[in-house]
């Protein structure tokens, strides 16, 4: 039976240039692609704050239209969360221009009485603080996915540690892996973050693809190939959200479920990049995304076509 | 019944600096990777010059022993061809210290007359004109492969197009790939490349795989994951020798052998990387290769474990 995923993490305003365009001020942010993506396969609780009158309300009415539960989205006095980047000609890196933290710098997760039986919850990158105040205020026996960053592994080492001695998969950047372990290649960096806590680890390579560390062994999802990339943000979230709805929908979190759900994630996350923003990540069909899965799963296929 | 694979291309003293140590004046060459995977497979005649007396006899026992046909490796005055470089620490760019052609300058690959009829002909990164003089010594009907580097995009546009006019299949970085077509995607370069004569092309993404594209199909032959990598020296080389090689031995070219033949390229070009020079290439059994290639196979299988 299909369960709930509670998602709790930024939903922003972020302004964007790539070699494709710019954009000011559009939807963003981890909890709104996370959302979205998951929304395509499971019931959808989103914990997060934005501010009390420069928040578009269409962005509110495009969240609820994708059937995502809303009464976890607070709203408060001051300016939703921005973001401002652009992104090198080959997409290999990008450089952050402003962050304003706004309502986020008080924001205390608030998880309403309805979510807290929730099964499935995603910790989007987020200050571990705030990732920890939300498993405090559920109830046992649900499986725990998380994202981070460099920024908390630079200076909230010690959160950082305690929510993931509490998770039960961790998703992340292959630089970061490195950074969080001091290793240099996924395999041992995925050895030293199992040892911290996480059963299993999903280390993200971009367009190279993502690995899966579990106790059962190793998978690897490629990406879906793209002809022409827009707007590679949130396409990491967006691969959670694919990834976790789709664990929820089918209620199993074994290896052979991680690895299909890799592959939904992969799916979501390549339409993520084909424009900018939420534009593709809240559009995609079911049908598309099926597709994309049965493209992937061709993809490493060694049987004749 | 398995065919002969015909080599053209360096052999090579190479000295090498990684993080993980320092080599002087070893073994190298395209050539002699493609040689070395290869003959794990197949009957492989090389076709390649060498100095007079600087060439330790060492490394041609250490090729004999292999069963590779050195009818074809020319001694003439003057010095092997020496290559310098020096890796960047994470291994994602490598910097050329020292080229000295020698002998390479003024070869002209001479192909004995027992090669003339081998059925399959792996053109390895040299100077495409020398690549076309072998095509034109040799009987048709054959199964060509090539590879290339920038230098030769750059300095000998019309004759490399020449060669890719005859090929069947074109293993090339993403890198080059983009240089070649103005592409900036590799399903796009794909397609340019095969507008430009290929059949098939090959895209090598170093650690991060490497596509297939023919007209059956695109296929994706993941990297073997190391632990460590000691020196990424000839890995390109080694994977199209590992390929070619099963081809020959199987004596098919479908989409299908080429997707086989891949694993077993990784699965060499993986062992390349754990050692410098040739040490691993040139030592790895058969029974590490199929190892190998069935972790590769498990790597992407959806297939409960």
């Amino acid at each position: 039976m299909s369960q709930n995923l509670l998602v709790v993490g930024s939903v922003a305003l972020d302004s964007i240039e790539t070699r494709a365009g710019k954009r000011d001020e559009i939807l963003g942010g981890a909890a709104t692609f996370i959302s979205l993506a998951a929304s395509r396969f499971c019931q959808v609780q989103l914990v997060a704050v934005i501010g009390e009158n420069d928040f578009p309300d269409e962005h509110v009415r495009l969240l609820a239209a994708r059937g995502i539960d809303l009464a976890g989205l607070e709203r408060v006095p001051g300016r939703t969360f921005r973001w401002a980047g652009v992104y090198a000609n080959d997409f290999s890196s990008r450089k952050t221009l402003d962050t304003q933290l706004g309502v986020f710098a008080s924001f205390r997760p608030k998880v309403p009485a309805a979510y807290a039986s929730s099964k499935y919850i995603m910790l989007g990158n987020i200050n571990p603080e705030l990732q920890l105040a939300v498993l405090d205020a559920v109830q046992g026996g649900h499986f725990v996915a998380m994202d981070t960053m460099n920024l908390w592994i630079e200076t909230a080492r010690d959160a950082l540690g305690a929510v993931m001695r509490r998770t039960d998969l961790l998703t992340i950047n292959d630089e970061e892996a490195f950074l969080l372990t001091g290793e240099r290649q996924i395999a041992r960096a995925a050895i030293a973050i199992r040892k911290m806590g996480p059963k299993a680890v999903i280390i993200k390579r971009g367009e190279h693809g993502a690995f899966l560390f579990h106790e059962d062994g190793v998978f690897f999802a490629p990406a879906y190939l793209l002809e022409e990339v827009v707007d590679p943000t949130g396409a990491g979230d967006s691969f959670a959200g694919g990834l976790l709805g789709h664990l929820a929908s089918e209620d199993r979190t074994d290896f052979a479920a991680l690895k299909r759900g890799m592959l939904f994630g992969a799916a979501i996350a390549s339409a993520t990049c084909e424009a900018f923003g939420v534009e593709r990540t809240a559009k995609i069909t079911r049908e598309e995304i099926d597709a994309r899965v049965a493209s992937l799963r061709a993809l490493t296929s060694l049987d004749p076509t």
